[in-house]
């Protein structure tokens, strides 16, 4: 199976370098970059030495399989729809096809929608949730990476009436490898490390992608509080999420429900009693963790939710979403474990 | 003026001889130690080479103007009454006068209260609510860090009625140094660095701390969900904190109400619109930060808090008291700013 | 194949589980602990969440056909001889048959050695340099870290006498998980962090193992200079390395005999002109990276070796091993690159 | 008296506010940058809120006792001679007047020197070993970081002959803040942390400033290895030298030596048998931490030195050559000790 990727030199780009050179059923016929075109790629990221990736393309597609799109939003919807009529599967990981309202696209990206025509095939790729809709299909949204972390946590459970959907908190805390591989001010070593703070408060893009896939499990629209917050590591998101239960439900409720969701998912863990996720339970791997607890003096869940940005938060995901598109084993190429310590 | 320390090996023993050593009006007379008493303290802590620091002493505390506590809960409390006999001032950086009902103490320290016959006397030490109730007071309970961060945050407005008692959440986060300088297998580099986690979930010990300052500013009991995180840092904490607002109270309001209360304050700083807390902003320094917003669309504010966990959480709030109770000016020995980068 | 660690609570043996659970010729079947016998392995490291791995184990090993020795020097090699006899290939990641003399051994680990008669038949688990003594053997001493790293890069230029024997100096770093799980002070992540040091000067056990192989090398007892220093990292060693160039050699001379002999070698990376190696490289995979340059000023030629002293320093290269002394493909289980970011 | 600095936004800027805004006789009367002028200083650096810094001056220098030049070589020394005929004291904190010889600077720094006439008058400003040379001057050059470790280090044991001017190897080691404020991929918090590399091997332009420094206290021309590397952590600089001894001489000869140059050094610290520099103990502090061995087996001398790049090895030591010039006790201003943990 012939796969590529356009954006090959981002941090998404790389992953999916590093989860597909092992993959055993692709070939990576297409390493594309538009800033980058004819570098070796090897050179450029030593770390791949020997693995016989070439020269970094430009970004005329060639005939593949499968292609992942490992660009900031805006950059390749336009052509989208070019290479899907080429017979070309598309797994994008940047936001265009992500919501499906695309006034509401707007309105948080601050630009028009360049391919809204292409909305109604697109498929939100979170397998765990949308197994059965990814089957077949060619063009797939790849989920952010806060979104996964808070839908896997949250939907089941709206899903089934145990939470209310009001009030509910989603405090989120990334690394800095979500911000991409831009050298910036705000990720700079010096001004990053020994250092904690809350940045889009209020106003993170997320938010109405979260919301859309929550007011879709709950059953009516919701609205939540989402703040995301920077931690001074590389890899990992950690959801913190506060939620009124409904009345009568218990915690063994809610446990129940995440158990019997998601006892057979391979990349999904409810921890024991006791034991809350750590985000490097995850490092480098498409493994999700789960932990609840209902604080008896107010009521109120708690839920927290783990996962490693740059895989199940993006292209491990993609590669989970492009075995299901391809008919492979959903789990193919992802075995690897979390890197600890 | 004589000082003197027990505990003088941990971390915050450790912060008070880096700030006391270059306090113009004391003079550094007891360093004191259960399991190092007879070793240089300079060899042991080669950061304050020269300074003239001599040995660690053993736990018979000579006679002092004022004797900082820098030991954990329940190993100080039961001589306490016998030191402020001698005229002795007394500042206790661990929890044991901080709640003023010896039965909730129990409850969630699980111990008996080491001395409660002096809970009266005890002054909860977070001068800028309290400053008047310190002065010429010889017993001070020093403040968690947590609470610190939180109180400083939300007892104005809960004070002014400008937010609702019920539904509060205070999610925090906290550099490691918070858990002390004990080698466990919880703040091992290796376990930690790369690594972000919450822990001590609807259990931890700030939580009835907090609640007692804040149910004090409200006029009214409250219970807080208070969930700590531990960030791959060594100093530091950050709190966000979420707060339904009074109907009719506008975010202009709450802001109005900080910046009356802290205008001021040398030590508490209300940031500009825009500009959210970073905890470097406080490294090394006693200097708090602020900012707030109303989310618009859930009607809720979000508000942030950030300080030095080790100094304003600690130490150099330990100090602060000190020169209240003792008369000399409220600042001095603490002016050094945070250490950026 | 059935394969089983004693030791596998710590950071090697956790790390012998990451790689072998995706190895396709192997049965993990027996993982052993001498404190945690009865405990849930996955329970205890949820990073393994589903691999099936069951309970710790006794130290009673079961019949296998390869055993993995990740404890601390002292503590196997006694009861090695019972476990070859019972047809178990051993291969220990621990130092007692990496030493040929045992009183070198005797004198730099200030114990008698355990079991002195198998040095004879113990083979140094260097596979690129000796692969050849490898094949067929049923006791592997698998190298330390430091001495990989430096080995590879210097055992190929002093055995064609490119490079003198006498003033090598080998500046060593290495990441924190080389000290092992057990939590220090030294280790506590509020001591390390922001913070760099050499340890050992002059004394790391590790000295006489470098001696030892790069005398073989050169044909000539030699004696190296060898400081380690601790990074504020998890993973990773940079080694560098000064040397003496023999008179009328170059830099091209030296590097062309780097290439000759790793040009076939699928771990090992001679890196183009310009590009120095980084740790980072080598996060989580087998890989070494090399570099060099002779400085026109002193004539003296500086080495840069670099890789994750976990894995190719550690439980990868005892994977290695493995697949050599099994008839396997050599890199089988070894595919993973490293993780960047 | 009033002082300034020029290029108060960079990392070096920035400490020179923190340790000016405490110092007790100066009024910080001018902050100078190209880029931000306007710019509320407070706004853009809110760990300094409160200290009434007011905005960022545009470059034209207004009347100052003192003006610190904080902004990279070629820069401002064309401007320098104004200043200095405006009676203005000038200490430079880039390279422009740190070596001797315009051809080497040339040669090294690839550019022609902006202004050689004034080579003659600027003074080397390390003032434990040129004090004399200081005093009443009004151009100092503020040396380079590695220099000021490197230099304290070796030049009282070369001035001794106890060390052999040949052979020696200075292997460096510099947390992130010593490349400066402009975000680049190289000190991306991506790719910095969790990774340890070497750079500039064998060109870095510090490498004649060390050579000039130590050739003048060996008393004949000398030339070293100089490797620098990036160590994942903001501030610090360790530097471990090797060093052939000059038969005869002992240990205790060069120890001896040390104690002797240093023991009326306020800021300089030999350390006690068996204790080695670590960065932290000098981090925030205008300290510097020295250790030594011989290594029997070899007879070579290690040397460790550690300091904070930017108090030591900038900021700081321009303050402490500033009061030399100006007649102010040396250390004042510079009292605070190394922030641990």
């Amino acid at each position: 199976m012939k796969v590529g990727i356009i954006g090959a030199t981002g941090y998404t780009g790389q992953e999916l370098v590093r989860l597909l050179q092992q993959h055993p059923e692709i070939e990576l016929a297409y390493l594309g970059s538009s800033s980058h075109s004819g570098a070796a790629y090897e050179e450029m990221f030593p770390q791949f030495s020997g693995i016989g990736a070439g020269q970094l393309q430009n970004e005329q597609v060639p005939d593949l399989d499968v292609l992942f799109c490992a660009l900031p939003h805006g950059l390749t919807a336009g052509r989208t729809a070019e290479w899907l009529n080429r017979g070309i599967k598309v797994i994008d990981l940047g936001a265009d096809f992500r919501l499906k309202d695309a006034a509401v696209y707007e309105a948080w990206y601050k630009t028009e929608h360049p391919a809204q025509e292409l909305l109604p095939e697109a498929v939100y790729g979170l397998p765990e949730l949308y197994r059965d809709r990814l089957v077949g299909k060619t063009l797939v949204a790849n989920p952010g990476c806060y979104p996964t972390a808070t839908i896997l946590a949250l939907a089941p459970l709206l899903g089934k009436g145990l939470l209310q959907k009001d009030g509910l908190i989603i405090d989120a805390k990334s690394g800095v490898s979500g911000a991409g591989r831009s050298a910036t001010l705000g990720n700079h070593f010096s001004e990053v490390n020994e250092n904690f703070k809350a940045y889009g408060v209020a106003s993170h893009r997320h938010t109405p992608e979260i919301e859309q896939q929550l007011s879709e499990a709950a059953g009516a629209e919701l609205f939540v509080n989402f703040t995301p917050h920077l931690v001074p590591m590389i890899r990992g998101i950690l959801a913190t999420i506060y939620a009124e239960v409904t009345p009568g439900v218990t915690e063994e409720d809610l446990k129940a429900c995440w158990h019997e969701r998601y006892e057979s998912e391979e990349f999904v863990h409810v921890l024991p009693e006791g034991t809350w996720p750590q985000t490097k339970f995850a490092t480098g791997s498409n493994h999700v963790f789960l932990q609840l607890k209902v604080d008896p003096r107010t009521g109120r869940a708690i839920l927290v939710s783990a996962l490693d940005n740059v895989v199940k938060g993006a292209s491990g995901q993609a590669i989970q979403n492009m075995n299901l598109v391809c008919g492979l084993p959903e789990s193919m190429g992802l075995k690897m474990r979390g890197l600890w310590p």
